[in-house]
């Protein structure tokens, strides 16, 4: 493992963290809110001071590997977390440790699951940090290092944006990693833009429209209003709905019709299921619902504002959906584990990953038929690789694994099935608001200290799609790191 | 597809049913129950007289692929199941059909989830019927008819075993088909034998060490009294835990144990992680639920009960184990899914299936990280195919799928997450009671017709494992059989 070049990134990290925290920094001046300069200061100066510290070792070699690639990314996301989480518990409004690191891991990881009773009590600059870390988590902080330098020789870039980017399997928009990386920023911040200015000409005060923006673009959910976004009017929450669906697709659709490609766009078999799911599963629900509003347009708004919210994992809520009849609970716990496109901000299994499940075992079905036929998986006309299908096959089998352990871990806790069950998958699959007692009307504060940890490894484990962080504590890798190190230490 | 072949074996397994429902009849007669006997005799004579006419079909060859096997299991164990329902509707005591197939599905199935109120109402006849059929259905009914008659010429009966039996690699015990079926069936006699001689040793009533019996050595649950087997002693309770226990082993197990290679046997890595999953399971459920019995011992004997009644998929209970703590239900939820080892009477996923998908999952960490290292997966010290590999990662896939569309239908009834969710469990699994309102304590009279029937449709894809019953229902099945017929009508 290239440690030293790990080191360095890391410091590189940490020092973008200092410069992100100015804005935060910036907010609280605005607001005069002097009582929390320490709060961020102290953090950015422990950031610059650690992060030159880590940039000023000596790198011999710039090469890395698949798994460097995964540990690093794990690493920092985790580093991110624990700095980011500093600023609420140094200025006393998020006091234990614990708490800020859900609250911040939520954040970055874009869950959107708080811990927090009343969100209002929160200062000016705390809730612009609070969702300002879902824009920075939803597109990657990785990525957004290589759209400003160049990092590494050969395909290590290509490595780092495949650890930290969604989807089985991750291309680049053009040849040149950082050329993808710049692109992918700049649709992401024109989408970012065009939504605020239309929240703003919905009347949102420019305040919550910023950080509403922030919750959506990163398919976070962090609001600055107890009730979430159910007090902006109709055509603020239309908004929200239809920019939620549309940072949900895959990214590398919007370079498409970029590039004046809107029929291969519109021909791509993700996007047509994604949007399948979403209506199928907005009809339901509005149906289901029904009877319980006083008219077909205030159920249709419900629901089809709610599933654009579960199903790209952002987590906003208009109404209590805890309080909705079975069936359209129940979609909504299936569409959060369907999650968005890959490639998007969002969580989830992923449109794509479904689609190869789904393909492979038909494979199999007609195996089983015809033992002699030639039978290969398919997925935007191209032919999925053996070795995807596998990869997203034990995709599955951890992700079944993760769910089934996390539930038992905060069982202990003794809370109801339904709030544990769907607690987990929120925060699991990064939407935030679950069903019972992790409702859209309640938070994860009953929780015991060990599940609010378990809850944020899950958290890191969904966004970062289990492999870097199961990399990063992987026995395996210490053995190899000591063998390492005892063998070719002189010329390590 | 070779249907002249595939309605001739159906014919003698119709045959067999006529036969084998010959004994509730003498039940009936040394009980008196005279208003039963016509309830018996017309489906016995409808068997005998359609089952001669299907047997007496033409068969121009008896070669069969394994889609044929699929195809005959399951055709088979749906009309076996429809034709068992028939004496408890005829007879009036279980009136709508609905309910009776359910019931009788669940009996072969070895499920024993009841629509029932109240089982003791049942005359001693049907009662026993009940029973039997989680006896018939424990080992299969096709591996029985091939113990008696062998059927195919070349691997043909070896398509029908591995449709009929549970696991992901169906061996034989000895070269021959027809040789291993009998042995397995003389184990599966013994072992029923010991524990009846047993439960009477224990002053069980000989009627009800009959009927438990059969639900333990199928792994069924069907008891005669409505508080389950809670009104036995507690020696009975300490046999029926251990031959729970038992069936639940592979009977490769004891075949190995019977040609004196005990050592053999217990070097097996499926057995060692059962039993290890059973203790550890049974331990934190004895420590968990302490405080709600008066003694250790009792806690210990509900714990270790219930765990073996559950993980091995049986459903007898001795306490409302819905009143457990949350983490109690949890774990029992986790050990249903698990289910006991492949090769038993058995169901859920399966121990060995299990450690393939660990494995397998633990495969791919190591080639993230170190790609170029040869790895494959071991299982009982055997190198486990890529093929099998992936059609166990297929039945993950197609396992999760099943349960998130049943679910889906079942939430249409509006029942709460748990039960619904549990209720699903609780049938695919092929354990019977669930957790809240199909608790121990509950049925599943409340559902509607539709959710019976996907609860129906659960069992038998549990029992026979998922692939067959697709098989049954597979449109291009139906496709192929089309062109088949126009193409080569002639020849078929």
């Amino acid at each position: 493992m290239n440690r030293r070049f790990i080191l360095n990134i890391l410091g590189k990290i940490m020092l973008i963290e200092a410069g992100l925290m100015l804005l935060p920094m910036l907010v609280a001046a605005i607001y005069r809110e002097k009582h929390v300069y320490f709060a961020f200061g102290i953090p950015i100066a422990m950031l610059a001071v650690l992060g030159a510290l880590f940039v000023s070792v000596k790198v011999y070699s710039r090469t890395i590997f698949a798994r460097d690639g995964y540990v690093m990314v794990a690493a920092a996301w985790i580093v991110l977390s624990f700095f980011g989480a500093l600023p609420f518990t140094f200025s006393n409004q998020i006091p234990h440790l614990v708490d800020s690191f859900f609250e911040t891991v939520s954040g970055f990881t874009t869950t959107g699951a708080s811990i927090l009773t009343n969100v209002e009590a929160l200062s000016k600059s705390m809730l612009f940090w609070r969702s300002f870390t879902h824009w920075i988590g939803g597109m990657g902080v990785l990525v957004f290092m290589l759209a400003i330098i160049p990092l590494t020789n050969g395909s290590g870039s290509l490595q780092l944006v495949r650890a930290e980017s969604t989807g089985p399997d991750v291309g680049k928009l053009v040849p040149k990693t950082t050329q993808s990386a710049r692109i992918l920023y700049m649709i992401y911040g024109a989408l970012t833009v065009i939504e605020f200015v239309l929240l703003i000409a919905g009347k949102m005060p420019v305040f919550d429209a910023v950080c509403v923006t922030f919750g959506t673009a990163g398919t976070g959910g962090f609001g600055v209003l107890n009730s979430s976004v159910a007090s902006y009017g109709v055509f603020c929450q239309i908004v929200i709905t239809v920019f939620m669906l549309l940072f949900g697709v895959n990214f590398s659709i919007f370079y498409l019709i970029l590039c004046g490609r809107v029929k291969d766009a519109l021909k791509s078999e993700e996007l047509r299921v994604y949007l399948a799911v979403y209506f199928a599963a907005a009809l339901i629900i509005t149906i289901n619902i029904r009877n319980m509003y006083e008219s077909f347009s205030q159920s249709a708004l419900a629901g089809f504002f709610q599933t654009s919210s579960i199903m790209t994992t952002t987590g906003f809520s208009t109404v209590d959906f805890d309080a909705w009849p079975e069936l359209s609970r129940y979609v909504l716990l299936l569409i959060m584990c369907i999650g968005s496109c890959a490639g998007s901000t969002g969580g989830g299994i992923k449109i794509s990953r479904l689609c190869i499940l789904v393909k492979s075992a038909q494979k199999e079905i007609r195996c089983l038929l015809h033992p002699r036929s030639v039978n290969v998986v398919r997925f935007e006309k191209r032919r999925i690789s053996d070795k995807i299908v596998n990869t997203t096959h034990v995709y599955l089998i951890l992700y079944v694994l993760i769910i089934g352990v996390s539930v038992f871990i905060v069982s202990f806790d003794n809370f109801d099935f339904t709030t544990t069950f769907s607690g987990v998958l929120a925060t699991f699959n990064n939407i935030g608001p679950g069903l019972g007692k992790v409702g859209p009307t309640a938070n994860y504060s009953g929780f015991s200290n060990l599940s609010k940890l378990v809850f944020s490894l899950d958290m890191l484990l969904g966004r970062l799609e289990i492999f870097p962080i199961i990399m990063l504590f992987n026995p395996a890798l210490l053995k190899n790191y000591r063998i390492r190190k005892t063998k070719i230490s002189v010329t390590d």
